[in-house]
């Protein structure tokens, strides 16, 4: 019989699994510090209150049957009311019409990759850009070109030039971003805005960072710039995804994609075919918890992250040798690091685990065309000051040492 | 600026709202009996045991940790390890690297229509199918024709007849289908594995239903046979997907796959880009309420549902006209009837909700042609055995005047 490969369709070429991350999982070893998962700590999750919450949906007849039976596939109302009040305090004003509950902002970047992207079309991201993002666009079979804007030389013009196809949609991250940490200030934002107008080019804004914000002053989502450009949500060319993932817990899996109401109703279609649902004892537990203590949680956690980002930097402009330079993010997970341009992040990651014993990701993963062979990201949120002191000092004796 | 439509890639345009269900959703007034709503009694959730578990696992620190933090995408680990010994029980020889976990057996069937299908790519299929499963592939773009073997006219010869494109692959539901209700026995099991293997054709076997049996003796999966033809799971070509949103609960979206360890890899990494992972508290959930009660609870439950389907098959014979039909299914949920082929299935809905107060699914959105226009489907899974008497009496009655 014919192999299994030969029925795959095309797309199932680009689903490869990452070195890295095969690598990484190899990483559980106590004695290693791990710079390398981009994951909230643990020990913050509000453990107590999800056992609380969950305990009274549970133990309440009919709210354990509405938890536990199907249920629509927009998500369940009062989550959508509560992040539409949500969306609302950071200046996107929008109705649960407009909101989807996904699983996770993960499965928010599938369903646009399935509704939007053709074989072959082009997305247009910064480069960096977010791994998993790469992989969700990656199974509908993108191309990948550079976003104009902050850090990038592209303009409007350049992509008629070659007489290419039009970009598809813009993806874009300008929250702490994922890998580099560095966010776009309202400058930035309109001027993308402008080109993305000029090219009659969608963006999508995955703002999954937004709220680990630690200093400095937040400027609007995109989609609320865009909104007042275009007389409300329902005419703006701007899809934005979020999650609880970072903020209260990742494994009940709950995010979800703001938009206007034409393209929710067709999500939902999207939602439907490709498992119906959320779980509702998740979606009911988030919205309880987040109109619970959202704020004082968030603000409480941001403390704690706030600690280790502030080391890291501190760490980092004490060991670090001549030649290598990062990023001063003022919120997210995340500190990017470029090396002087012979030293090469793969290279590196496995001589730190074998001589340092300490782990990161290296860059080129991040790039759609495997450039930034000289870039590594460090995350913090993990690790106790002191430790990450530790961790810094080796990586520094290392580099010295290259 | 442009429509969103124009920026949708060309499968956004097999996505629609299905007009029946849009027509259901009307439906929840008190005094409508609904044979619409293929869906487990909530009345008969193990709720008390949920809550008790989800209460052990989110009171202990270190399990809660667990619980919530971000998993590997192949699943939970022990729930994997159940369902392997669950498999064997049924016939299937196979180890947790055999199983993935799913959102759902929707979300199964979607992320293989995401591995295989190609636009335009030929399903094979019985007519009249699950719908979910029509969206799943629809999605993907999928055209249909129908899968030879019990109640088909197809053979293997009759494809390669027209020059056609080979199939894809087979998806077939043999225990208790959705709509129909009906299995297939062992001889046509072997049949279709025997013509699939002709054709060089992978078979989807969907047993959503499988545990739901009332009497009758059940037949091996097709996976089983399968494996026992080619010496092991690994070098079989059938791909099976189950889902405890029948025997336990829908809504912690739990379902699996079971496939060769090769293709397992690679869906791995189809789970990753599209969600991550399903939620561990479900998952953790889940293990403990199966481990625990899976055998009592259904043998509890089928206990019930026989009691209504006996009921409405003994309505049927009672109430129903001359020259319409339905089947007698031996588990499942549902029973399908043919009508005169005068008359319309969802004109008589129409009708039946407005003259009779009662309603049902008409039968045509089962068929990928949207034949089947005299084929209603009527579940018997919510109604209890008195009121289902009066619904069919009712339905009987609308039938005559007609």
């Amino acid at each position: 019989m014919t192999n299994w490969t030969d029925y795959y369709a095309t797309r199932a070429s680009r689903m490869k699994a990452s070195e890295i991350r095969e690598l990484l999982k190899l990483l559980d070893q106590p004695d290693i510090i791990s710079f390398a998962g981009g994951i909230p700590d643990p020990n913050l999750f509000p453990v107590d209150l999800i056992a609380k919450t969950c305990k009274g949906i549970l133990d309440d007849k009919a709210q354990a049957m509405a938890a536990l039976q199907y249920a629509v596939s927009e998500g369940y109302l009062p989550l959508r009311q509560w992040l539409a009040e949500y969306m609302g305090k950071l200046g996107v004003t929008c109705t649960p019409e407009n909101i989807l509950i996904t699983s996770g902002s993960q499965q928010g970047l599938d369903f646009l990759g399935k509704l939007f992207i053709s074989p072959n079309d082009t997305v247009l991201t910064a480069w960096p850009t977010y791994l998993g993002a790469l992989q969700a666009f990656n199974s509908y079979e993108a191309n990948y070109d550079i976003l104009p804007g902050a850090g990038s030389n592209r303009t409007p013009e350049s992509y008629r030039a070659g007489g290419k196809p039009k970009p598809k949609f813009g993806y874009v991250m300008p929250e702490f971003q994922n890998p580099t940490g560095t966010s776009l200030t309202e400058k930035d934002r309109i001027a993308l805005l402008d080109a993305a107008e000029a090219m009659d080019l969608p963006l999508i804004e995955d703002s999954a960072y937004e709220h680990l914000r630690y200093d400095g002053v937040r400027a609007k989502p995109i989609i609320a710039l865009a909104a007042e450009r275009a007389g409300g949500i329902d005419n703006a060319k701007v899809i934005y995804c979020g999650t609880f993932s970072k903020s209260i817990v990742p494994a009940l899996r709950i995010g979800w994609i703001v938009a206007p109401k034409e393209l929710i109703k067709k999500l939902v279609l999207v939602n439907q075919s490709s498992h119906l649902h959320v779980a509702t004892l998740n979606q009911m537990i988030m919205h309880r918890i987040a109109s619970t203590v959202f704020e004082p949680h968030t603000k409480a956690i941001n403390k704690i992250y706030k600690e280790r980002r502030d080391a890291m930097l501190k760490s980092l402009a004490a060991h670090m040798p001549a030649g290598v330079t990062w990023t001063k993010p003022e919120g997210g997970m995340f500190v990017w690091m470029t090396l002087p341009t012979n030293i090469e992040g793969a290279e590196l990651l496995r001589r730190a685990i074998e001589e340092a014993r300490i782990a990161f990701v290296p860059g080129a993963a991040f790039h759609p065309d495997r450039s930034g062979n000289n870039t590594i990201r460090l995350s913090f949120s993990l690790i106790e000051p002191a430790v990450i002191d530790e961790g810094i000092k080796r990586l520094g004796a290392l580099l010295r040492g290259a």
